[in-house]
């Protein structure tokens, strides 16, 4: 559906009510979409949240733009576009306005694509004893399981298998093949991808006689309200305690979460991340890809961890860190990691060179 | 199920009759969980593997703890629980003696959590050339293609994919929507976990004409006995030969074995690791999470790799290797990395300077 | 079923007309699978590629060889092989003739396997308004949803979802459990392996008020021809634009494509590399296990990533790339690794020190 500029910050208000955003300009007609600056056609509405562009918001052919308030209040002259707002964060903006644009357009390009997911598919087996909310939507083949409880909204997807014990909270959405095992528990207002799996056996096991003995894990997976996790995730349950990830916490795809590991809220963890057994993640922490936590350490509020860092010791103050091997071309490549593996023996030259020059 | 400690050995006994154990205080009352020393109220059992924790001994709440002969049996006086058994091994004990508790526990949680899975499910889809054994559950919608085995007592649940000629040995459990490939063997008394996927095609291409050419992967996965695999790993069939897992080796999550891929019995893999094609893995390897092993080359039994480190010339020494960037401000990891990409030319001053100093 | 040479170099004919082949040496026996020089019995076929393995020509019990005719042609007495095929390319040859027999053998082996899958599974939930092509297969459980369309000779898996307006071009093999969200477009003759998500959404999030909040990703995935990706995979939308996989690219198991990643076409990734959001990658690129890009970044055509290296830089110039720490003995890497971490001080000392000698 092609909204008006006031239309549009209206349904950004009643999801934000708090940002501050106003039109400075208006030509009355409709957007559809948002399209990046250099990308957009009549009926598109751009943003501009990095100044390095800023020759694309005089170029651009979108019906209207979204700029930062403080810079371009008095420079709207430079700006050729049919409509203008001004805010204070652009980029929050285009996130809340385009969640509200969004959700009527999927509907315009698939009118049809909604019927299987707005009821309860009747290839579903769900146990009597399972308690489905009202207006939730239950996907072909999903299996739920003894006590099961699944709050009012939430949408579930085809072939999801979802345990006994489980609890989903309101509004809550898994995508199709998602696997809940049995006894855990997920906030309201979630997003699950497909193919993760959540609560499966941590990786306990104690040695004897040469062998490996299984531990059998007697936690579950806590989740809180509005997580997000990515696609062919796993989130293990607690070995005796829980693993718990906070509210507000983003995960994206193929990001292992040992058991008794405890994330705070409003983290982002980028694809391919492990954090192993109990270790304890803060708020606020942001890891690049395939960075790592070993187990039983700790790391604590508004830290951020770079891309491949493993972070080998708690991190008791916040701040930006990194451990990862710079890149090179091969040949030069072999030539550092030979002298690498005798760095110490050159560091202890250099300290004899030194004495030696001293004495000397 | 609540046990008398009496009871909790008998149960321990059976399964693992060799493992020395014996009770040295008893209250009579009874059991029915394991909890850590510091979390344990009535009624829960606690063990201390770690000296360090020795005051919680002291403190714990616990209706009966598990300790080291050696260092407990004559400072008895200064644990007070109502009930102290006495093992060489209380590790492996609070393995054993947790596997006999958790067999109860589940069943009291959820009493219909085993009513879907007592069966073979009536949507499953099972072919007539496939042959189920006694008291083998499968779950809803599972399809077992032609000429599939399935022993006795397996566990198949919902939503997994049995491809035709798959075996699988008795008293394994395949947790939902697992996928095993056409012809793949897996022993008996295993464990997979859920999104795994087990025999799908190696990755084999031979370069023509700028192009990439698919070679069929002809040979199949064969899995030990005792074997447990985590959720979302990949197990490719071999090219020509087979892809082989030992018995009794431990696979955590989001784990990559590549084709023609050769582990041995009793190794202990943590998430994220991959083994690339060919490489032989002897046994009781350890490796932490996100290790790596390059194509083609060889480990041999009892070595321990580091998390993160990948294995890039064949090892044929047992111990302990380590290969990982360590972490750092990231303002000092620029300056350090910086100077790592000319390491080599440090060195080669450092060798200028010596000779100098030599000859002055 | 077996085949004579004659029968073989024809069927491979068919599919690689160009490719350069001859029998030197014909005893009319049939053959009827590839096995490796060493372990061919009668009725194999084997080859060799690599030089180092020449010996084994001489002793070889397979019934035909296949050799390069540069290095044979005029050696042909030092091999007792029955049958003789001479080529310029003997891996390709392999590939090839590899094709033509694995096509009848697996008929073969499980006569009664492709019975579920040469039809449309009655079980499987097929929206009023897809289109499905002829001769194309859906198994069992499998949902399409609205205005997907399914080419002519697909093989589309057991549970596998189909999201709305997806599109999968002619002969395309999609292995079970593959989940493919509304909108995707995937080209003709790709093979998707269990388990793999195509279209999740991008981990895009803005920052607001300490919290993040979703940019809806409204780009689509778009997989060009003859693509093959492993198990596992997730390959994510792209935001505003699209991501997209170049023709003939082939990737491994559990890797990670980000949103509006593009690649280019006939690149090969081993497993568990992640692409992160927006990179460009080039033509021909191959990456090792475990590498990465990341975001925003470009990699031009011809490049080759070793394993386990990050690529934090543009990289304009093909050629061969590498950044991994070596590995060593843990006692060693300790002290070297704590050198590293003051390597910049000691540079800065031996920089000192020259000085110091050439005023000396």
């Amino acid at each position: 559906m092609e909204m008006t500029l006031t239309q549009l910050l209206s349904a950004v208000a009643l999801i934000a009510p708090d940002l501050d955003a106003k039109i400075v300009r208006d030509s009355g007609l409709t957007v559809g979409q948002f399209s990046s600056l250099e990308q957009a056609t009549s009926g598109d509405i751009a943003f501009l949240a990095n100044p390095k562009y800023v020759s694309q918001v005089q170029q651009t052919k979108a019906t209207a733009v979204v700029l930062n308030e403080a810079v371009w209040l008095n420079h709207l002259d430079t700006c050729n576009a049919p409509g203008v707002i001004l805010t204070n964060n652009p980029y929050a903006f285009f996130a809340f306005a385009s969640q509200a644009l969004v959700a009527t357009k999927q509907q315009e390009l698939y009118p049809h694509a909604l019927q299987h997911s707005l009821a309860i598919h009747p290839s579903a087996v769900i146990h009597a004893t399972a308690k489905i909310g009202a207006r939730a939507s239950i996907g072909p083949f999903t299996v739920i399981e003894a006590e099961a409880t699944i709050e009012d909204d939430c949408q579930i997807g085809a072939h999801c298998t979802i345990g006994a014990g489980v609890s989903i909270g309101k509004g809550t959405q898994l995508y199709s093949s998602t696997t809940v095992y049995y006894g855990s528990q997920i906030g309201s207002n979630c997003i699950i991808h497909s193919g993760t799996v959540i609560g499966s056996d941590g990786f306990g096991f104690a040695p004897y006689q040469k062998r490996w003995i299984k531990i059998p894990q007697t936690g579950i997976v806590r989740i809180g309200d509005d997580v997000e996790i990515g696609s062919n995730c796993a989130i293990d349950r607690g070995a005796l305690g829980d693993t718990v990830i906070g509210r507000g916490t983003k995960l994206d795809n193929l990001i292992q979460i040992a058991h008794n590991v405890l994330i705070g809220e409003d983290c982002a963890f980028a694809a391919n991340i492990a954090i192993a057994g109990s270790a304890i993640v803060g708020n606020r922490v942001q890891m690049g890809g395939k960075a790592g936590v070993l187990g039983h350490l700790s790391v604590c509020d508004d830290v951020i961890i770079s891309s491949c860092t493993l972070v080998t010791k708690t991190i008791s103050k916040p701040g930006f860190y990194t451990g990862v091997y710079p890149i090179q071309e091969n040949a030069e490549w072999e030539k550092n990691a030979v002298s690498l593996k005798r760095l110490n023996t050159l560091r202890e030259q250099v300290k004899a060179l030194e004495k030696q020059i001293k004495l000397g």
